[in-house]
């Protein structure tokens, strides 16, 4: 198997030094379009930096993807970037005739009218609009294979075909007790993808009633996470589990909430109330004097510590888990299916922090899978489509064990 | 008298609108770095436009400041810019030999070891410091002459010279009841100004200590302001009074204290969490692609709706003024001078906003005081070097009275 990675920050990183240890692949292109950024991905890889081969590409540049995935006959495409390069990418793995994977699906747009009762554009929606065209190519586009969604989808078939008759509700459930020295505000993972998710209308899948949307940081509750973690004030957010696990798993309700705590859902409450989170470009005076154009919510990102350097300043464990109610043997049952991983770990083994590992690690897996036949398919499918088992067997065996509390 | 305006944002365009209601100069060149908006703001004079003329130039460049005093050959150069400018500004009029009236100081730098306990570069040092070159040309640079620093700075020495025997403590209180329509966050008076003095260590002078800084928002209290607009929380800033009144006032006190409301303070504490109050430029991507340099809090001011854009929206009044306690003929005394403007009039008679035009029309009614020669000097002055009766009673005649409250 060849691959095309492509985004050599956090994720990307963290996942050239998970797949440097297994031997399923041959080769992997490490593609930035900061090329010392992919160099120093690759260089960072020492004696392992063989199978690695770092090179500049926009993850904008449709045609200029494609043309690299066929130069280097790539089998698939491993998308790293954040989700406003999704389109493209998956669009140039179809033109080369190649598989693809992502972490994030395509974004969302809010309904016109009411944006927090119902729907509008929604997440992978534009993804699952072109699924004919991989089916008819035999070629798949694995979605939102990362950890939330991704292993928690995983999860939620695995309950569905082991631990459940009948599901009244899925809910995704994601908490922490990381802390970061020397920092007021540093956020463990990508702020630009976390305001994406925060602001944007939370959205709920009920059987009766199909996807719908409330205003942002609803039903608030206190999950109480494992390993030490503790209860965590937990919000509705938008996530792509919500969106895929209804595709492919029968539950009543499917919902996804977020361990932000009440410091974090103020600061970003506040970006909003400011306008810093906005994405379309305003003019500025630059450095030089003259006038230039940036996105107000780049420069928040360009601010702000860069969370994949935080690892050595972070102390704590990080949680992604599948809470499920239901009945089972005509008995009420209800599990939370769980994966922690502590930053002290992370670091000592791969020199990553615990969030973007814990991120990197399942589309390895997925690969590993792919390559050797265990899971296979066409057309555009959520990791919910494919046998749980194998995958959260490879997870215990890459030495990350997962975890089911019985409630 | 021949003017150079410095400036027309929002101060600056209401200086034009007063200063055209007068006779007492012959011409203003209205000049800004964005030649557009100084050219909207002498087409709005109408038919007073004829003593107004627009030029462009950039407040930072000294020698183009200079030179166009020089060509145009002005007698004063009236600062309405943001604080950043005002040391080539001050320099351009020396070297040019002109007058020079501000309504902020040059900038203060805390001190590098103990910003909360001791000042470092105070407000206007950087003034003060060539005050005996100004006194040997015979010029005059008349600084922080707006509302406050400015009138208040009247209000002050007024007190001293007509109401008390011994003054306790002047305490400048400035509040508001101004709401916005249709913004979640809409602040009445430059952000980046606001940001500058709120995040910045508070000074505070006594008699027995000189000047020292305390933590920002230190010193909560409610101040209970006139005319409806009733108790608002103040808390110390950073402001020019503080470093003014004791020059020329015998005070054993003075402070600064800004009510701002919980809201804001969180707000401005959120910016300053993140790092987003910062001018010093980070690097971003633009919107063509490239990497550009921009200033966070540059951005912030560029997403937030421009204030002098507000008046149509805004409801409510604003209050500055000068609360003195003391004694007068053995008794104790205390007592609030104060002005406050009605947004629903500064915008009937002038179409200004109330923020901006309370600060504006007091460097007018210098300008006047200077021209007519009841106000004369040289050197560097503030505002309470001089008389201050002829001031107030002028604020009368442009219609706009200030008050007075025993408590």
């Amino acid at each position: 198997m060849r691959i095309l990675l492509v985004g050599a920050g956090g994720v990307g990183t963290a996942i050239t030094r998970i797949a440097a240890r297994r031997t399923f692949f041959d080769h992997m292109l490490v593609a930035d379009y900061d090329l010392p950024r992919a160099k120093a991905a690759v260089a960072a890889l020492g004696a392992d930096a063989h199978r690695f081969t770092p090179v500049k590409v926009d993850a904008a540049d449709r045609d200029a993807v494609t043309a690299l995935l066929r130069e280097h006959d790539c089998d698939v495409l491993l998308n790293a970037t954040d989700p406003r390069f999704v389109l493209p990418l998956f669009d140039a793995a179809l033109a080369a005739g190649a598989d693809y994977l992502d972490m994030a699906m395509s974004m969302s747009r809010p309904h016109p009218e009411r944006p927090y009762e119902e729907v509008g554009v929604k997440l992978g929606d534009e993804q699952f609009a072109r699924s004919a065209d991989w089916a008819a190519s035999g070629r798949l586009a694995l979605v939102g294979m990362g950890v939330e969604p991704g292993l928690a989808d995983v999860f939620a078939r695995y309950a569905a075909d082991d631990l459940f008759d009948e599901i009244e509700e899925i809910g995704i459930r994601d908490g922490a007790n990381l802390t970061v020295d020397g920092y007021d505000f540093a956020p463990s993972f990508s702020i630009w993808t976390t305001i994406e998710e925060c602001l944007n209308p939370p959205v709920i899948y009920e059987k009766d009633r199909g996807w719908y949307t409330t205003e942002p940081f609803s039903e608030p509750e206190v999950f109480d996470f494992p390993e030490g973690i503790g209860p965590v004030e937990c919000v509705n957010v938008e996530h792509e589990e919500v969106l895929l696990v209804p595709r492919w798993v029968d539950a009543r309700r499917v919902t996804f909430k977020y361990g932000l705590g009440e410091e974090f859902i103020d600061t970003l409450k506040t970006l909003h109330a400011l306008g810093v989170d906005r994405t379309e470009p305003v003019p500025v005076r630059g450095d030089g004097g003259t006038t230039v154009r940036v996105s107000p919510r780049d420069v928040v990102a360009a601010v702000l510590p860069d969370p994949a350097e935080l690892g050595a300043r972070m102390r704590g464990k990080t949680c992604a888990g599948t809470w499920v109610k239901g009945v089972k043997d005509g008995r009420p049952r209800e599990v939370y299916l769980y994966h922690v991983v502590d930053n002290q770990w992370s670091m000592r083994e791969y020199g990553s922090q615990a969030v973007v590992w814990q991120t990197a690690v399942n589309p390895v897996i997925a690969l590993e899978l792919l390559a050797d036949g265990t899971w296979k398919g066409a057309g555009v499918l959520g990791p919910e489509a494919f046998e749980p088992r194998p995958f959260l067997d490879l997870l215990v065996e890459y030495g990350s064990p997962w975890g089911m509390r019985e409630q």
